[in-house]
């Protein structure tokens, strides 16, 4: 079949931190610099050099990735497995929408620092342009459902946000659990998946109906 | 709205090794016995006290629960985020499927053994009376899709296999990847989803044609 440009490419992202500039010089000093190391899927977002260990009160990680460039304010994007080895209570957000979440302590070069808040796990998301988002009929802010097959681990997720932005490029992002909850070939492909219209309805509806007997 | 009953408990299952009696008694010594400590949701299935450390040539996890009680073969079952720490390539298997699977050692009471197969990734499944079966309109080994709502995380899994057995109780077990890419609540439960009949189509199928702009 012709494929008509549907086809999402789905990447996983491992737990990494966006640093605020202030958090950042608390921990390589005063006028330290991020050191640029390579691009990421999203233009403008990098790799740096430097590195963070993530201290919970039941568990550390060490040498965790620190995405560039700056942020006004710093966030840890972990996922539930990780929170539970944190001893984090996890809370689902989308990236900047961080008040009242838990914090941590980071650490790195020596100098440790406590965040009152910014831990989050990711709400899995879709980036793309505005041009994407007219050929796959969808806008800024739509809750989508995303089909990805797999050999004996297929999966439909369901609650996917679209972001729309003209510095996007067309990616679904998945946390570690979300990506080896299906089995991820090299590159992983989703598509929007019309399932219901969930401005009218919803899944935890359809639920309530097939527990009651009603098949749609 | 009533519920009918057609709802199924998810249990969540962390990763646990199966042994068989002469790799038990490799590792604690002849005449060695299985420690009860308390009952599993399957009937007949228990915790025991003694434990095992999995070592594989990445990575090690100490202290993982034996279950009993022993069984032909040895299987540790494991999640693909423990495949890539422990650096044995996973393996979607059903229980007991466990040709050509790759080895590991296994490390207890100073002892070691080394198992040349039986580390799997258990392929998601439902255990179900004949009764259930009936109930639920499904026979053993079809493959279902199962709808689970959760905030912010609603999923649903396809490549459900279903197990029907007069000695089960009604539960879906999923591993700890799969348990959180959904954000399971204290009791989790599902609900198969007729999204389409697998014996004349395939997600394979529909996602080819949704890829090709074919709605149906």
């Amino acid at each position: 079949m012709v494929n008509a440009g549907y086809d999402i490419p789905i990447e996983i992202s491992a737990r990494h931190v966006h640093l605020s500039k202030s958090d950042f010089e608390a921990l390589y000093g005063e006028g330290a610099q991020l050191t640029y190391i390579k691009e990421l899927s999203q233009p403008g977002q990098y790799l740096c050099k430097e590195r963070v260990d993530v201290v919970g009160p039941k568990g550390t990680f060490e040498n965790v990735a620190i995405l560039g460039p700056f942020r006004p304010e710093s966030q840890i994007e972990i996922s539930i497995t990780d929170s539970r080895k944190l001893g984090i209570k996890h809370q689902i957000r989308q990236s900047g929408d961080i008040k009242e979440t838990p914090g941590c302590t980071l650490r790195a070069s020596g100098k440790e620092i406590q965040l009152d808040k910014g831990v989050i796990v990711a709400k899995r998301h879709i980036h793309m342009t505005p041009r994407d988002a007219i050929r796959l009929k969808v806008k800024d802010n739509d809750i989508v459902c995303i089909l990805t097959t797999s050999y004996e681990r297929s999966v439909i997720y369901a609650d996917v946000v679209v972001r729309v932005n003209k510095a996007f490029k067309l990616a679904m992002h998945v946390d570690t659990d979300e990506g080896n909850a299906f089995d991820s070939a090299a590159d992983p492909t989703g598509v929007i998946l019309p399932l219901y219209d969930t401005r009218q309805y919803s899944l935890d509806k359809w639920k309530e109906e097939l527990l009651a007997g009603i098949s749609r």
